[in-house]
């Protein structure tokens, strides 16, 4: 991983890297057992104003743990568990690194708490998708995102040495909350009771020994001396859980090479093109060059070159690369480029292949990075015009977008297609929409609506709150999915306006001037503001866990990563590891 | 409503009134119809440093509020539907007050949106569990929390005059969020589309006429000519929805009357004592005295010395005050005392007669109080002593705290117990768990209590979650609560903490001093860390638009609140109504 240092606060960072340049993790093989062991160079941090003692992390340490994951996905279908512990004596983690966030901007801060929650639910995600199991084997002190991690794994085994312990201790002694889903897991993925939880969460020294146990934090405790047989043992049975194949091979991700310049990054199948200016960033992905393979042996023969897999692994980049890089940019207008057959003939293949081992992983990291989006605090405006390509699989890009405007010119042609990918109706409930579109908006209701369930089978590009972007977008008319799954062909902008797929589709008098100004005045609003909008109408409907770490977690986080308590010159994190004390302002809030 | 200048930004706060004492509202009766009309008096806010122009808010005219919505669930059964409107021409609500959130401390900012959160989700809970139904009459413009408070109708009528719309102006105009809720309205009760709501909620000047209809952000529009006659058919339209009695007479809410002094707050059921060195508060609350009623016509006799909604109203009226009067308090030490039996008794009636209205009101009114604990920025921790009354609704208190310590000395008697209001078994399942408690504290496995549910049918006093505090207690061992409901008669100290029922169960040699600590050792910690640990932890389980609104929207609108590009000297908060235009960083975090 490169990185040259921006500000001491800020470095440029890349997040491509690979095992061979693996500065703090070691990635093993048995069979079907890896091993990721956690051995964090303490003088390789991202910036040099710390050092990584105790395995404490920073966002490169994150960034290597999140390559290993999706590696051990792509490369080594024959891994069916993986074992995440230490190779430093009786420390298995501190977590994220105090004197790195203390020295961090609070959008710094910010970035990285996404980045590694979004690190610790693709771990669960492979787990619950991929069949490859966790086993989060602790051979010692487990603190703060340490123990975030292990909450992370299906399954926690804490030595019992009388000394090690698992804790958070972020709010006793740093002011702050563990910011990485460590309280929502523990009381609703593990289900600790809120008022064992609420003691173990004030103690710094945290649980340990057969309490740990009993109180859930952990599944059991081990003596030293059997700690290494019952590791392998509980991997062996994780493994057993797996679907994964028995033997490879895999594929390899070679690395993204995108050419970086000073307003551009221009990767195979996406470019970024920035306008300081105006604040806004214009990311393009083009649709398949060529007929990409239908059959499971001729995409695997074309590895990490067949067209989704390049595509979203490149997008990804590129959405990472925007958020932490690129912080002044507030808008970012998305386009698409290319020929529909191509690309619907690449959902096609998607779907009918989807219980092939690399299938699944390519619609899962297609999946993965549609969330990222989501979760990217930048306004997203979709523009669909002639030549694009929003079809299947590309329109979620639009239906992530906050806005979406169609060209209405009879002159040129400019249409969108939905695929399997976006849904499809279940079995012999074909007939029920075909073609039947409401007219007008909104004619169902509130209360009508409220009662009905859609017949769509979700598709499998699912956002976090566990419905696909269709589904939460006609919340309000749940059979309004069905009618448009039956629908065939494209729809062109007339059709899609009404249909309620796009937001607006002006016509060619009106285009230039309406999108500008649309443009223009999101990027006047207040950024602060617009996050927190963003962030309230892009998750209606249910909450699951994983939204309830970005929305409620995540927010309260942010609250407290601005106050004085905290921050302040006399704050918990300030004062940490120095010989002052905080001074807290008692007022509560 | 008495108030007294504290500091400028901070008044002390009575929440107790009365119609003949609103200022801002006026109240009229037409057979089953009620009318609300909001006329705010300019000059009568709870500071003079603003005006209430156009029908804006502060607290003071929420309190009114509140109050009338609950004089209408008591004093008037015979109303089945309220209309809420407004006396000015043209204008319906401008939304809370912008001079006033400026003048603001953070904290009252904070605590102003929780209450009016709270009045506006009990309307909606008004309308479900009460059959009280409210159509918002929108006669005029209608901005901010003008919208937000139509929106806890159920159904919305926007007079069409060419002029009038509804609009959420926070974002553009103020850089904040609408904070009483808005946002997840407009996506999750409406349904309105995400790419639609984005729009909306970044206009200025909102939407009005036919596209409010068709964006579902109203229910319906209608020319001023025939809006009178319009308003009334709804209005009738919705009363006929209502279970509530055909007459009256209902009972009278008098006041409270608490002695107040320097350090303590005293009801007659209800006592607040404060130690401000301490930072602490010690909160009892006396079960009956005596014995209460237990036929309707007998509860309805008593009117609202019927203890249970005596003690309750005084409860709510204590946490309301320590909220917004007491901002240093940070821990509150809850304590019961009295008679079992006669507590028990009480609820026996309450589950008996719960079809009866006014028992139905008791309930719902001992419900809301108990959310307005769980929602309450304090650490609570109970302390069941000897002679306390810990059973049944009184137990909620217990549940409802963060801790829970009873004292386990064999020389006195100490027992909590369940009673129906914590829940019940389904007809046909009492013989599942009679007695039988699993040994140890947390047997089942994580996985396995993922799957499970539990046969426990909800007692009425759920959490804004949607389950009991039983539920969500045992998110991880759902037959656990079918296995105490199930259990007959008291709990001892260790029958209890082996149950779960309590945190700690120290003896008598440890007591004081491991109290003590406890409550030490929470006074030093970061308020702020608290406040948001304890927003975390205690609502496991389901998220409900309830919790979504107090959770992800709140949170989110508390970080923006401190955001210099809301509050700083060039902020969008502060710079409004000045000559200045804001100026933002426009870092997007």
């Amino acid at each position: 991983m490169e990185s040259a240092t921006k500000t001491a606060a800020q470095p440029v960072v890349s997040f491509e890297t690979a095992p061979d340049r693996y500065k703090h993790w070691k990635l093993s093989f048995d069979g079907p057992i890896a091993t990721l062991s956690m051995d964090v160079q303490e003088d390789a941090g991202l910036s040099p104003d710390y050092r990584l003692k105790l395995n404490s992390y920073d966002l490169g340490v994150d960034i290597e743990l999140a390559d290993a994951i999706t590696r051990l996905r792509f490369e080594h279908p024959e891994v069916h568990a993986v074992v995440i512990t230490s190779l430093k004596e009786r420390v298995f983690c501190a977590g994220a690194n105090i004197f790195m966030l203390r020295g961090s901007t609070h959008a710094w801060k910010v970035n990285f708490c996404k980045f590694t929650n979004e690190t610790r639910l693709a771990m669960e995600d492979a787990s619950e998708q991929s069949g490859l199991k966790f086993l989060a084997a602790l051979n010692g002190i487990c603190a703060g995102g340490g123990y975030e991690l292990a909450l992370a794994c299906d399954e926690i085994l804490l030595v019992d040495d009388g000394n090690s312990a698992v804790s958070l201790p972020e709010t006793p002694l740093l002011g702050v909350l563990p910011g990485t889903g460590g309280l929502t897991r523990v009381v609703d993925k593990r289900k600790v009771r809120r008022d064992l939880a609420d003691f173990f969460g004030t103690v710094a020294e945290g649980v340990k020994g057969k309490r740990a146990v009993e109180w859930r934090l952990v599944d059991g405790v081990c003596p030293t001396s059997q700690f290494r047989q019952r590791v392998a043992e509980r991997a062996k049975q994780l493994a057993g859980k797996s679907d994964r194949p028995a033997a490879g091979p895999g594929i390899t991700l070679s690395p993204l090479n995108p050419q970086v310049s000073e307003n551009a990054v221009r990767y195979s199948a996406v470019t970024v093109e920035i306008d300081r200016d105006k604040r806004i960033a214009t990311l393009t992905v083009a649709g398949p060059g060529e007929d990409q393979p239908s059959t499971p042996d001729a995409i695997l023969a074309m590895g990490d070159r067949f067209w989704p897999l390049r595509a979203f692994r490149e997008l990804d980049d590129a959405l990472l690369r925007l958020r932490v890089n690129e912080p002044m940019i507030g808008t970012i207008v998305v386009k698409t480029t290319g020929d529909h057959a191509r690309a619907l003939a690449v959902d096609e293949a998607l779907i009918t292949h989807q219980g092939h081992w690399l299938v699944r992983e390519v619609v899962q990291l297609v999946k993965r990075t549609l969330k990222r989006m989501d979760l990217t605090s930048r306004s997203f405006f979709a523009l669909i015009e002639p030549g694009s390509c929003f079809v299947g699989t590309l329109f979620e890009l639009a239906l992530a977008a906050d806005r979406s405007y169609m060209l209405d010119d009879p002159e040129q042609e400019n249409t969108i297609a939905l695929s399997g990918m976006n849904g499809r109706l279940r079995a012999g409930d074909a007939s029920a929409g075909q073609g039947r579109l409401r007219a007008g908006g909104a004619s169902a209701s509130p209360a009508e609506a409220r009662g009905d369930h859609a017949r769509a089978e979700a598709g499998p590009l699912k956002m976090s709150n566990g419905l696909t972007r269709l589904q939460t977008r006609f919340l309000g008319e749940p059979s309004r999915v069905d009618e448009l799954l039956a629908h065939d062909g494209p729809f062109d902008p007339r059709e899609a306006y009404e249909a309620g797929l796009v937001s607006f589709a002006p016509d060619e008098l009106d285009w230039d001037d309406e999108v500008r100004l649309a443009i223009e005045a999101r990027a006047a609003l207040s950024p602060d503001a617009l996050t927190g909008m963003e962030a309230n109408l892009r998750f209606a409907g249910p909450e699951t866990m994983e939204t309830k770490i970005f929305g409620r977690l995540t927010a309260w986080q942010n609250w407290i990563f601005q106050r004085p308590n905290a921050v302040g010159e006399k704050g918990a994190l300030t004062a940490y590891g120095s010989q002052s004390r905080p001074e807290f302002d008692f007022n509560r809030t």
